[in-house]
């Protein structure tokens, strides 16, 4: 499927709401259990979103509208939900994903991208040359990749409960 | 984590309503691309899941509630949908699986399902005996996993998409 950006704002525009629905007020052994090791519980996914809009996605979208051949990406923090989210409930950051997704796309909007812009290039810290195409792309991938992640730490809860139904639940494996 | 019936309750009742928000309104691609080969599509899933509360769910329930020793579980068909669901809109299948699982839970509060009733036993056609415990477990697990579906799916149309980021997204793999 070819990248369109009318058909992947309504995505981007509905996380926050996705996510809300699969989390709030749920018991928090449902929010606060992860994968097992170092993986992410529900709660760290959230304050991964939210530091995405705080820091990456559309500082990235503006800075490779630069496309000067000199335009590099600030290198992204995966961990900073860990510090960031101390101290507050997982209602607070499921609102401020929403608010800040909701300034984040009004930005985007204004942004008014064309068809042409979609090949401005900047420079990944690791990548090297990436296209605006491939980003806003990603933005979309990632946002959906989280919701598999959410889900997913949320069935495994239940792995030991289903008993032999864990055979035909290739999530659990 | 251990199998909770009022834990449970809230994620069994919003699953139409994280699906409605992950789908509606999408441009047809997201809808009916699957991840290739025999594979389902977002769409496909839909109707397997309104399949479920027709035939699979409550029935199960309520044949395990019967405790008699002789209580089979029917087979479940699990592609029955690709003939179910023909010339329906995705909207209509959406509305149809939010209606079904109301009704379906609906039916599961007045069988008053006590934790003394969580160790009853039914016969299933592949693993033999399975307590409700197992089968309210899978029910949960089962939803959440059509969830991991529905988003990998998606996230994938955009495999190519997102050049060389499909490294850090290990939903593409």
């Amino acid at each position: 499927m070819e990248f369109n950006l009318q058909q992947s704002l309504p995505i981007l525009e509905r996380t926050p709401v996705v996510i809300k629905y699969l989390l709030q007020d749920l018991d928090d052994e449902w929010i606060m259990n992860n994968e097992g090791g170092d993986t992410w519980s529900p709660y760290d996914v959230v304050g991964h979103l939210i530091h995405g809009e705080n820091h990456d996605w559309i500082a990235r979208v503006k800075i490779t509208l630069r496309n000067d051949g000199n335009n590099h990406y600030e290198p992204f923090n995966r961990t900073a939900m860990f510090e960031e989210s101390k101290g507050k409930s997982l209602r607070q950051l499921l609102q401020e994903f929403e608010d800040l997704r909701g300034v984040s796309l009004a930005q985007l909007r204004q942004l008014n991208i064309q068809p042409q812009d979609l090949d401005k290039t900047a420079i990944h810290p690791s990548f090297g040359v990436v296209t605006l195409r491939q980003l806003l792309s990603t933005w979309v991938a990632h946002d959906l990749s989280h919701i598999v992640q959410i889900s997913r730490t949320m069935a495994k809860q239940y792995k030991e409960e289903v008993g032999p139904w864990k055979e035909y639940l290739s999530v659990m494996k």
